[in-house]
């Protein structure tokens, strides 16, 4: 199952250590204008070694777009893509080869499969999310199109978090930090958090927060397709998800249904509810308000430490990781969020156009 | 999209005030005894009318197994089954004919559609929830057969909530209160909350907790058809749901990873984890450990309060809900996590026997 | 896999005997005025005992609608539907309870299954197609809105053959005769011939033509979703369905391609083509002119003679087939023929519109 | 549309003068031995220039495996894979760039999409079909180990036809000449008449038979899966295919039920079939015994003549085909139809293994 979506379909490959990481991109609208650099810029986003709080690995992650753009332009057919693996030490991932890494995949895919690519995790690296920026950076080209905005931003790591109400701050600030947090004090503190995990050989968790403005009603279907459900699936696939919410979510089961109500008003012909718990979406369909979600992220388990695990054999062993690795995933995974996001955005969209003859 | 599921897919159709409720489950193993009193005890935990804090409606909800049953047996083919709506009272609804109530589908459904069947919510009513409880109760049956255990239980209502860590819990106290909460005293408490709420006319929220036990190590596909994303995509396509979390959750956003990591061990020859944060799936596949989860439920918008709202033409107009509501889905809503869970479960055994030749 | 289309699809459930023949049409456009007549007017074209020369089996297949139209037009939301089984005799059967009729699905049913509804064929048995027909006959009525047409008609029985042009025909005609060809006097000798065959307990088979009239240009997927190859195994998805033309088909390849080429012409802005060997679509892909197809059907295997075959414990036995049987099922397959075509245009009329933002 | 399959999944990407032809393979079944000169084998089975009577073009055609086997096995994950288009002479299409071929995709692609990869046919090219021998031949790796054999020949070119019985027909004798039939005598007069056509500049169509010997009992699921109804679909997506029978095909309908019964015997507890008119399908699953069916195939379209047709703004214009083009496409596709029965046959097997618990 490594294909995502109904009708803007995505299928990604490629394991952190083999020859290129890729995918294709079925159902893309033809016609739309793709500015590769956009493309690029996101990926760049996602990149390691972009600051000092994330992983030092250097990849270049350069997009090579295979098909389906010609003369600057979606054709409607299929868009093949690659990233090459460059900067790969297998050799990094000797020690692990026959060991089981605590509160990774390692153990359940060789018990499903019989058989790993121990290799920086293979299949199971978050490298793999760098096919999903390239095909979300796509998807946003279509969406900005018909004037769909999507943004997302650190909200919370470790214990420092932000106001859950993401009106409070400005999106244009996101990018003027290395934690993608759009409040400069707080994202101060989080940066310091990080380098205090990241020196501890530790990790740490923390929130994103995901926005979609200006989505137009009716995207969604009842039933088992729901808006949300489909957001919450697209983000709970990303790697170290473990929880989602959306509007009042989780926080709003201490309310009364009298204190959430979200009152419709008609402004001129134009109809909006004066406040917005239901997050953008009631009975699963988009109602043109703001759609907003929280996804949580773990500390990941690779740390700086010696760990007492088992082998292959049943064996006790003990695992020290030398790979280079991320203190906290939350910087690295906001053009992650984003770029899911903007698949199943497009995707309801797409599917919302056969509701009508 | 009325369906769900790759292998054991369930098509559900039908409106609170229709002829029927239904659906189609297809890919249902051959040759799995199926007990219809069991069916029929779980659309009963879901029934209106079977407490004090529920919604009087009385509604037999008596399944018919159309096909795909055989001398006692499913057959391989699809089992089709049907529940008449017997007390349906449409003029109840007389009055929301031309209005969109706040915080409901009606908006939508009008907006996406350009035609709604307002008869108590038509196809948004949880209503729709019948067949997925029929469809769980068969799924559970083959999942017996593999020695997979299910169960939920109201874990918060409102701000009255029991601890975390469901191995604190009796599951066999669940159905002992009439808010399937395995905590008597905390029941009681829920269970006053509730009735208060009632007499307010007004509606609460809560949590579910689900848990899984003894599934098998490997079920899940890694990258888009994680375990946990699959579970989280089932339970948000419920009514009212508004988040999903599993294993550490949100919680645990605060840990470091040190601090969360779940070491394995080897118990003669048995792979198993000291601790579980993980909550039981690791790189979106099961490890064999229980798996656990969360779902969030929002204070309802039916209130029996006069509301100002807007009609179709986009006139204001005041709302005063007659129909009989729940004022709290929680209790209810026990069986339709259980079922969406078992849906889930069965589909990914399945699936996963797909792995090897 | 009961379940057929990507947006229009159909479900269908439901065995010979059973309690009920049923399925669920998702994915119907919203809006579109359904003349229930109709549909039953198709079912009545399928139905058994409306001639000399089908089977005398009464069976009045009355559909009822239970979800989906409300008011007389689609709401956009599942429609379930259900044909009650009246006039079952399953003793009629008893003789084949525990044996493998050549020719029929009995033997592969139960190698796969391990357990097996014997009565009537159970899922084998062709009055599945009623679902197809209602399914069917609802589809046309939303293409009858844009314009297309549908028909088919029996183009050969045994040896009897029409010519294989379809334009030499009226289509008008074919409801006058029982066999439903549009030529009266072919008409007459395959009805001899038919009945002759039924006379010596034989059965014999034939050829239906597709024709569908107005299609779109645009219609049908590239690659793996051309509109002839989902037509070819919508109609091999036919009980009997042994093969599936379109075009110059099978008798095309004798020729050369300068003989075949369908060149175009531009009349005042229409673009066609002066023949249309193409049969309507290239490149997987309607063009705009009819798309003309033939589906053949074998003589089934129910025949009133002893047969030497052998039973469930691989027992030489022998089998006379009692049960009430068509002779050539050529004249109630073509309501099925159109149904299918009617569903698979509609999907890719549908699928179409989200080719463009 | 450019996925085909359920479980074994293939999803191509490619233009014929882009960058690359390739692939996704997903649900291959893990710790398979994949040797990938098998694969190149297949490869150059299809590759142009490899005789007198196909296209000269210089095709090397060599893939590249990206991911998903690791250590010469299958390791459950993706299969990425790309052929690099060498030989690609962009100029050769300049004349076509503005003007519809006859018979091509040309126009339809142009009027769905608004925009068309002139280039070769784009993705309309039958260089697209290099995908599809690439994941074939690996889904045949894995059929071999479970003991299922495929081939394919051309049993027709013009009107010089073999016998319709596979059995009378050495599969060893098939790559003993560059038609690739079985029969020497006839092979030498099908390459007579493909040079003679070339020689015209003209085209010329035919018939491709393939067989599917030891296919396992049950595989093909009832109603809309059928085996055949599968291996139809695949075939008709495949480039000039025009028509797909199987068993008795269109010829049976001549005969009466009781000449083409297929009687059961059993054979030390083997049950088999005296006949096989069925083609060894039987209500869409497999009963054992050996799958054959026919594909035809058209003259394609592009003559070395001139033709007048119409540009893209509708005027009169003459074309001369220039590039490089196949007499006849028989020979070529042989291991294409070999390599869609593969991948249709894997699939269903695997799906088959969901049947029981």
């Amino acid at each position: 199952m490594n294909t995502i979506g109904k009708i803007f379909r995505v299928t990604t490959f490629g394991e952190s250590h083999g020859m290129a990481i890729g995918g294709v991109i079925d159902g893309m609208p033809a016609g739309i204008e793709i500015n590769l650099d956009k493309v690029q810029y996101e990926l760049n986003r996602r990149r390691p070694g972009q600051s000092s709080i994330v992983t030092p690995r250097d990849e270049k992650d350069q997009v090579k777009i295979l098909s389906g753009i010609f003369e600057g332009k979606t054709t409607g057919c299929p868009i093949g893509f690659i990233v090459e693996n460059t900067n790969q030490h297998s050799s990094d991932y000797e020690n692990i080869r026959n060991t089981f890494r605590p509160s990774h995949a390692d153990f359940t895919y060789t018990s499903k499969y019989g058989i790993r690519d121990y290799r920086g995790g293979g299949r199971s690296s978050a490298r793999e999310t760098i096919s999903r920026v390239v095909a979300g950076a796509i998807a946003r080209q279509a969406l900005e199109q018909i004037g769909i905005q999507i943004y997302a931003y650190t909200s919370q790591v470790g214990n420092i978090a932000l106001d859950n109400d993401y009106k409070k701050y400005d999106c244009s600030l996101i990018e003027t930090n290395d934690v993608r947090c759009p409040d400069a004090e707080v994202a101060k503190k989080m940066h310091n958090l990080i380098s205090e995990v990241k020196n501890d050989g530790d990790t740490i968790g923390g929130v994103i927060t995901g926005v979609i403005k200006n989505c137009p009603i009716g995207l969604g279907e009842p039933t088992f397709g729901k808006l949300h459900a489909k957001l919450g699936e697209a983000m709970l696939s990303i790697n170290a998800a473990k929880g989602f919410e959306y509007g009042m979510g989780f926080a709003g089961v201490g309310n009364r249904g009298s204190e959430l109500i979200d009152n419709f008003i008609n402004n001129d012909g134009k109809i909006s509810t004066t406040s917005n718990h239901s997050g953008g979406i009631q009975g699963g369909i988009s109602n043109g308000e703001d759609i907003y979600f929280r996804v949580a992220f773990k500390p990941v388990a690779t740390i700086l430490k010696e760990i007492e695990t088992i082998d292959k054999d049943g064996k006790s062993t003990i695992l020290k990781a030398k790979g280079r690795h991320d203190p906290c995933v939350l910087p690295r995974a906001v053009p992650i969020v984003e770029a899911m996001a903007a698949m199943v955005i497009l995707d309801a969209y797409l599917l919302n156009k056969t509701i009508h003859l």
